[in-house]
């Protein structure tokens, strides 16, 4: 009897026939002899509409009481899939996430879990119960409701998986697994039935949303493997887990691609110890999430700084940075939108310098300029024209034999 | 500086409009000089919205989930309603009933309170806070969250007032007062200036749907004054307390009708003792609440046993009552929903045995045939037929000269 811990997401519970329809599955995997910790979204657009209604009240609404707000979506809807394993017989609770002892930090909106106290699930499971939990929320100590971040459902499962030490954290939403690249993109995109923590780590962080960040580093934190899976079919899903097989090791495992880049280039910048420091700084603190940087190399002691940020942010970096340029005698400061980020991601790349030469080969053949290289262990990123990422990606799948299932 | 507490209904929150206007008449309490707690309902019919949507996926759903499920809508309207107020520019603070201190049996929904640990409300007053409380709801030792019944935010708001030793609960919902009967059944009906906790008790328990019984009860056990008025105006409310003036005393203060009532009557019931145990224990344990009985006068040792019940429970009286009346060997049961209830309340009337009499003489003058008359120290109520309810208020509410303001 295995323990075994499933995150549904707001589109498998949007509706009443949809919490019935994963009622079922998760009896299943109940009857199959396991125990079942169940992590649960709001229902569909629930947290948007909250959020809606806040901001008729109060544009610009308190961080804690935005999350006593929206944390209630997951209570609605933990309770509600309890009284639907009960329909069919089986004994169930719904648990908040206080009471799953998700305890966190106080920052609210993004607040970190400090440590999951399993007591009450462990007591709900051996009396023969499915623990249904609302997912997305912990409590401080003071037990003021606090929310982990958007999507962090999932964080919320894996951390449950990991305290409770479970075989397997089996993640459900409406797509059936981690694919090449996004099937909406490019159609013949192809499922891949494992992937390593780092590699889905690394799509993810370049554009991939298929599944929160944090619930990836946490999985791999505790070696909780994770499946991602389709909550409205049958179809074998991914599993994201330590070790993949030894013969699909060593290739390009997926092509994330990113449309929300702004590019931000500083030119003619005096190049002397400090500078960076100087433009950086004030950056973060205006909370504005820098990505790529190059420096070009300096010629006559003055230098262009160019990086990219999220579309949204542009302005506000834009903002902080004008002035910061001006001051310290760059000549100018362009800023421009319309830029996208495309990456190969694989496991075995940095054994194989052939592949960096493969994607700019490719890239050029396609009559695509690339404006800037970043690279990771396992990661190859070119930013390029926005116009261009479609054509890139369907290049790159091809050139990487991504399409062939081997 | 005294310390308010108000209690705002689900009609004077409904949407954000509404919303931001409680806002401002909580800020303008606190503009006054006072310490304020706020004690809200859910958002117009989301209690409602919320059951449908459970008996969608449950037709009898578990009463645990269903109060974790309802509790929610005044979380939402609590952490909204603190939102406003930091809008204006006030600091406020949103608590849940389990952070409120609201400790109750595991009696799900129709918790009892067991005490109230109002550490947290009182730290946060003397950081200058406004405290926002969601009603209706309160926590068990394990954290379990409950409900305290149908209207019991009322409940909530004189709980905390007497636990914090507050000055008043003001109670806020869309009617402006407590009337001599019902405006809508009576145009001519006056609000009352003050009325007696047990005055008002009789009324509400005699189908005034005024107020919750249970807050009326809690209100006197500990002295809170209870004002009722309206969040939509600044009209006068009623001031519910234990003192009224000497002057409005010994006189009849109000009429309180009930169009809800079926009649039964077990015919030729052997009369010997333990009969009507026979009869009313399995009622009760069928969930059936039996209002006023009524046995007529031993003839033979056969008698004819009639009591009342809410229509909604005819059908379940029946189906226990007829079996029953079968094994005793009564000649028959008849169940007939087509009754009403008419009372007359007051204070003085135990001392002035003229009231009855005028009461009946009234009625007989108006044509109504009384069919059962049960009385208490400070009421006098007649079940008559359905039809002549409004009639017997009318007649009622000007021999007893309701009407005129004295």
């Amino acid at each position: 009897m295995a323990l075994i811990v499933q995150k549904y997401g707001g589109s498998s519970v949007a509706d009443a026939a949809k919490i019935k329809n994963v009622a079922r599955r998760i009896v299943k995997t109940k009857e199959a002899g396991h125990k079942v910790v169940v992590v649960v979204s709001a229902m569909g657009d629930t947290t948007d509409d909250l959020i809606k209604l806040a901001s008729q009240i109060n544009e610009s609404p308190d961080k804690r009481e935005l999350d006593a707000l929206v944390s209630t979506g997951e209570l609605v809807s933990a309770s509600l899939l309890t009284m639907a394993i009960h329909g069919m017989g089986y004994q169930a609770i719904s648990l908040s996430g206080a009471q799953a002892g998700i305890r966190t930090d106080t920052e609210y909106r993004q607040a970190r879990i400090t440590k999951v106290e399993s007591k009450r699930v462990v007591s709900e499971l051996e009396k023969g119960n499915i623990v249904i939990v609302a997912g997305f929320q912990g409590v401080t100590k003071d037990m003021d409701v606090t929310t982990l971040g958007r999507g962090a459902s999932d964080l919320s499962a894996v951390a449950l998986a990991a305290a409770l030490k479970a075989e397997r954290c089996e993640r459900y939403t409406d797509t059936d697994g981690i694919y090449t690249t996004d099937p909406r993109l490019l159609p013949e995109a192809r499922k891949l039935t494992e992937i390593s923590y780092d590699e889905m780590l690394e799509m993810v962080t370049y554009g991939f949303k298929a599944i929160q960040p944090r619930a990836i580093e946490l999985a791999e934190l505790y070696s909780v493997p994770l499946l991602v899976a389709s909550s409205f079919n049958d179809n074998p899903g991914t599993l994201i887990h330590k070790e993949v097989s030894m013969e699909i090791r060593n290739k390009v495992r997926g092509i994330a691609h990113d449309l929300d880049v702004a590019k931000i280039t500083i030119v003619g910048v005096p190049d002397h110890p400090g500078i960076a420091a100087s433009i950086f700084m004030p950056l973060a603190a205006a909370g504005v999430s820098v990505d790529t940087i190059v420096q070009n190399a300096s010629l006559e002691n003055i230098t262009d700084l160019t990086f990219t940020v999220a579309e949204s942010q542009l302005k506000a970096a834009m903002a902080v940075v004008e002035p910061i340029a001006k001051s310290i005698g760059a000549r100018k400061c362009i800023g421009d939108p319309r830029w996208g980020k495309i990456s190969i991601i694989g496991t075995g790349m940095q054994n194989a310098p052939g592949y960096a030469a493969r994607m700019f080969d490719t890239l050029s053949k396609a009559n695509i300029n690339i404006q800037l290289i970043t690279t990771s262990e396992i990661r190859i990123t070119c930013i390029i024209e926005e116009s261009k990422v479609k054509d890139a990606v369907r290049a790159l799948h091809r050139a990487f034999e991504l399409d062939k299932d081997k």
